[in-house]
């Protein structure tokens, strides 16, 4: 397969939807606008935790232009129920996030909404709803969340674990064990150990667009929803859940999307538009503010990583403890369980125990994030090879190497591994010019790699030829990282044209089959895989075509490059029939050409990742300046090599922040102080050098092509990468995130006494 | 077949799209609204024929909310070049009709369009366009334009024919003959001759909607359309025709449709936007007046029809020679091929001979118009047997029954007849209370029947499986006759669900593989067929999950009114699963199901009917009034009842007015004198009895239910039904049409003297 010949593949083709974009002609989820419609806003709480005591509207009600006020009592009361259709959410907790029920449990919890004339009506309306509150005390760390007698956020939780817990509610709301070979033995077969605690900030995607939406119900009980979103079937299986309608009833049209990076996998605002405009007989715009949604969407987990790992003297890892604590804000559903499945799956280990605990605060309710509990994980481990490859005096990229896994081993999180990359990344970055650079004064390298499983999930797609010989793609799966581009470059690799003449159309929930969302690191490989089994399928009615022009049986038909040839047993005086030729005579050889495929990969080809980071610290200031980054992955294939370095650059910049500025800054009342980008800090052009890319490409023997997922995997390595970094240019360990400057100069001080 | 059990198929649920277009939800043409849109005014020519000079647009340009001004010189001038893009005309005279090149041929030919700021500065705009014209004599009847030495339109227009004929410019755009045995020996055999001349009005389709359009076009090239359309296809294909653009580039949306009739499926206002909208760089809307519907678009030919039938005592037909004269308008292409093809086709004839002849005139270039062709024709074909009959002493219907083709059968226009049913609604008509109720003074009953022959052509449709057990399916035909209804009832049917639990979706042309128009009377049985298809499809693939989840083969298993159960081989004891239990496993089972289809079937089952018409005549005023009326028609297979009645009702509606009122009328300078409602006057509810409707089902043997199109056949008795009821009621017989108060009047007192 890694002989295969592409025209199309790895070329970089200008983007599809490149003109819209920079001509500010794409619409975003705020773009809409219909006759008639009102604009809404959303009253939240100013409490971290609280009983909602009683709601009371009229005054605002009565207030000139305002056209409907909602609160929970206008959605269905759903039973918890065990429906987890958003990955850890039942339907319930997901209502009472979009909607306040009895209890607000976090600063920002949506209470209430209001369609008015116009935005301002609405804010003023909702400062008119008098809510009585019973102000109770936040939970707004794991010790006080997991302490014995400390209050408890739902009072109907019980832990989720096969291991033996306590009946009653509880803030613990999982507890998921996984073991292998016996790790005593591992552990007594040690030379060195190294055990160690690390802790990540609650963090958030920082998606440049809020979300916003624009619903339009009917007479019939039909809901029409414009809404920015990575799946528009998840937006309708969603909506239509929490507000008890069929899923036929809803139908879901994806705007452009401005960034979501897993934060747009879920629904907010969806269901209070459709239940507003609903009320109202109107169509409703609710547009989130920054400070909305810092406050109220789906940042990711602040976690706890304990670990323990030991080590023979010749580098040989014989043992490995960790225990991961993810908090998953006010509701279950933290991504610990990807954590679990990706922390020590990148090395090969005989004997382990891997814990995982889900546990809520009075903090909002975590979304998915790139690679979603993976990068904590890594903060950990990545640090803590670091530090044994120090003890055991040798480079950190050999340790690795000795360790790494490769085809054939078991996967920690459960298969046997088929062809990978980590290797190929490892060695890659040993040989690369950066990893031998000199280094100045305060100036440290740090290497950390990554892993992340990579999603197969639903897809559907259909391709049409036109008449004149170019062709129709349309997916489920709105363009968040190029797959406008690479699902038309499949196309055109297949048919033999111009990936130009490929109309790449990102399909409405009635447009196109049920895919499921636009999210881990799955459309480039799993839609990509529908696509090329629908143009394989025209293909086959194109030769089918050619067959009846030349009065040849389809057998004798070959399809190259663009050109219907005949074959065996085809008469060789027969000319090739371009694609248009064909095209053009669709009518008169039995009609269209057009074909859908389906799918539901049960495996996806797992994505490794090295990561180089040189930093600067200045011990004056305690800045940390990253000087020089290198993100090498293997890609499988690099459909779009454009793209696929755009993802490597944007996930190294994405951990970078986390890494030395971004955490969500709680007061002792658990209200967020820094829910603006002023003072929620994320790196912007000025403050980085050019990020560096190399694409490894050991092809995904599931994908026809190779293609492996790669938006997830490069905001895995940065954490550990920038903190190995730092400790090699300050000799200072960090073991908290961020590692911001006053923490740096209060360590250096520290270590100086 | 004809013993098949349907539950869905014949049943009559509320329309799909009733709720909407009830509450005004529903948007048509001209609800289309963009930011930043500009509105347009077309400038007509004052003239019927005429040279252009000159066109001096700087004046209007200089007017302050101008964008954009276009002429003639703004299209690529494309060559005669036989590429007939709609039926019947040339994409030359296409682009020429849409914008006068370098003479005008009617009265309201477009000859500049404006965009601007508003519709009431584009008007000003248009009538600071100065023009300077050398005024032609216009051409306005069938003698001046076959006139040898008279005025002529096209100077490069050559008779299409394999009939000798003179070379140079012509108004004679074609002339065509059929023939078949030897019609002298046929009409020596005869012992009745009955020789006429019949001739019928210019008339418009009288859609309610009129032609509307926003155009946007984007940097890159695209251009994105939203109309009122039978075909966003045709309007794809003719408009980047027009304008030298790919396909690809241009995406057409289909609004509503408030009527078409075959009039909107051409282009007029499309291309106009479109270069509008690239010139201003802003979208563009074109709404038209009435008065520029009836001046400016498609209606159908004025026509003459010369018969000759001979018949033996017995009344067996034994010759028959026909001439059919129709006007084109402007540029070549009036439905008279339809005309030769439908004329003779309900009767067994050993000899005939069909001539067609094809005129231009000063007049709008006809379009289509229900059954084009087919009504002027049967207007004197079916009033020349009721002659023979009368004449022959026979009973009009029992001298049909002698003479009417059945299966087997060689029609007039080529094929062999599979199962039809002629004979079956000249029965039924006979059997029908109606035939033999008592008239008064007065009054008289005329019988007439007709033919259309009915289409296939290009269809696609996709069948997608929802989660929770319903579907949606999506085609390229707007919804003009119900084909929501139709296209949802027959996945209904396949899948054992309710036709509401289907969701018919209209697509747009990049949201499903090409389509032709809806029209033909191809929608319900072409598009039916492969939306049967697409179902049968999905439904293999829901057999297959069924038998993975009870791990069987997939032959083990049948669909069975909407479940899966196993059958042959597979074990007794497994639970039938419905359509929802297994959607609900879709992820679970190898992903989403959807399938799509296409199809190009070479032939239709015709269509054919006879109506019975009782009038009063008031000798006083002349006024005919339609006291009675019955239409009977075999549908094959009637899928929503209440909407084939309907398209019978709408039919012999349309086809009254035409025999009693409709008419354009022309003054010397060939300028139209009545173009709107209130002069041109089409039958309004009160105008008229209840039109009674029988529907008659022989199946038709080509599609899978027996269905036949049913929308065309309805408009071609009733020219001659009403004619011959007149005649009936009168003694007096009315050759040409409209038979209006005033011919009535001096008819009777001609026939007194």
């Amino acid at each position: 397969m890694s002989d295969q010949k592409f025209k199309q593949v790895g070329t970089r083709p200008i983007r599809h939807d490149g003109f819209d974009k920079v001509t500010g002609r794409a619409n975003f989820g705020a773009d809409y606008t219909l006759p008639g419609m009102l604009e809404g806003a959303v009253l939240r709480s100013p409490h971290a935790h609280a009983r909602i005591l009683s709601i009371d509207t009229s005054e605002a009600e009565q207030l000139d232009g305002v056209h409907a006020v909602i609160t929970s009592a206008d959605l269905p009361d759903i039973p918890r129920s065990g429906d987890f259709r958003t990955p850890h959410m039942d339907i319930r907790d997901l209502s009472h996030n979009v909607l306040a029920h009895d209890k607000v449990l976090y600063h920002g919890h949506a209470i209430a909404a209001v369609a008015a004339r116009t935005v301002e009506i609405a804010r003023e309306a909702c400062e008119r709803i008098r809510v009585e509150y019973e102000v109770l005390s936040p939970v707004m760390d794991l010790d006080t969340a997991l302490a014995a007698d400390g209050p408890v956020l739902l009072d109907d939780l019980k832990t989720a674990s096969s291991e033996p817990h306590p009946d009653g509610p509880t803030n613990l709301a999982a507890h998921t064990v996984m073991e292998r070979g016996d790790i005593e033995k591992g552990f007594a077969e040690a030379e060195v150990v190294v055990e160690r605690d690390y802790e990540t900030a609650m963090v958030h995607q920082g998606y440049i667009e809020p979300h916003a939406v624009v619903a339009r119900t009917h007479k019939d009980g039909q809901a029409l929803v414009w809404c920015c979103t990575q799946g528009p079937f998840m937006v309708r299986s969603l909506t239509s859940a929490i507000l008890g309608m069929e899923v036929s009833d809803v139908k879901v049209i994806p705007s452009e999307i401005g960034g979501g990076f897993g934060g747009k996998t879920t629904v907010y605002l969806e269901p209070l538009a459709v239940v507003l405009s609903r009320k109202s007989g109107r169509p409703v715009k609710l547009v989130m503010s920054r400070e909305e949604v810092f406050r109220a969407t789906g940042p990711t987990s602040p976690g706890r990583v304990y670990i323990k790992f030991g080590a023979r003297r010749d580098g040989t890892l014989t043992a490995a403890s960790t225990v991961l604590t993810y908090e998953a804000g006010a509701y279950p559903g933290s991504p610990v369980g990807a954590g679990t499945m990706t922390v020590l799956s990148p090395y090969r280990l005989e004997n382990f125990r891997i814990e995982g605990l889900d546990v809520v605060t009075n903090k909002p309710k975590v979304a998915a994030y790139r690679a979603p509990g993976a990068p904590i994980a890594a903060f950990g481990i990545e640090q803590a090879l670091d530090e044994l490859a120090l003890e055991l005096g040798m480079d950190p990229i050999e340790f690795r190497l000795i360790n790494a896994v490769e085809e054939g081993d078991d996967a920690a999180y459960g298969p046997k591994y088929q062809a990978i990359g980590f290797r190929e990344t490892l060695e890659t970055a040993r040989k690369h010019p950066h990893y031998s650079a000199p280094l100045g004064p305060n100036q440290g390298r740090g290497i950390a790699s990554g892993f992340w499983f990579n999603a197969g999930l639903q897809s559907s797609a259909q391709v049409s030829i036109n008449e004149d010989g170019t062709a129709i793609v349309t997916t489920g799966n709105p363009d968040i990282g190029g797959s406008r581009a690479s699902q038309a470059i499949m196309v055109a690799e297949e048919l033999g044209i111009d990936a130009l003449e490929v109309t790449p159309v990102v399909g409405d929930t009635e447009s196109v089959g049920y895919s499921d969302v636009t999210g881990g690191s799955r459309t480039a490989y799993a839609t990509g895989m529908a696509v090329i089994e629908a143009t394989r399928d025209c293909i086959d009615q194109l030769r089918a075509r050619a067959a009846q022009i030349w009065n040849v049986e389809v057998d004798s038909v070959a399809w190259d490059d663009g050109f219907a040839k005949p074959t065996n047993g085809a008469s060789g005086d027969l000319e090739p029939l371009s694609l248009r030729d064909i095209s053009s005579k669709l009518g008169m050889t039995g009609g269209p050409i057009l074909a859908s495929a389906s799918l539901n990969p049960p495996m996806a080809g797992p994505g490794f990742a090295t990561h180089l980071c040189d930093v600067e610290v200045d011990p004056e200031t305690g800045r940390v300046d990253v000087i020089r980054y290198t993100a090498i992955q293997d890609a499988g294939r690099a459909v779009h090599p454009s793209y696929v370095e755009g993802q490597f650059q944007g996930g190294a910049v994405q951990g970078i922040g986390w890494a030395l500025n971004e955490e969500y800054i709680f007061d002792a009342d658990g209200v967020l102080e820094n829910p603006g980008f002023l003072d929620y800090r994320m790196p912007v052009a000025s403050d980085l050098p050019m990020i560096d890319t190399v694409i490894v490409e050991v092809p995904n023997p599931l994908h026809p092509y190779g293609v492996r997922g790669v938006g997830e995997t490069p905001i895995v390595p940065p954490l550990a990468a920038v903190a190995n970094a730092v400790h090699a240019a300050s000799g200072v360990r960090f073991e908290q995130l961020p590692i911001t400057p006053p923490r740096v100069l209060a360590a250096l001080e520290e270590a100086k006494d």
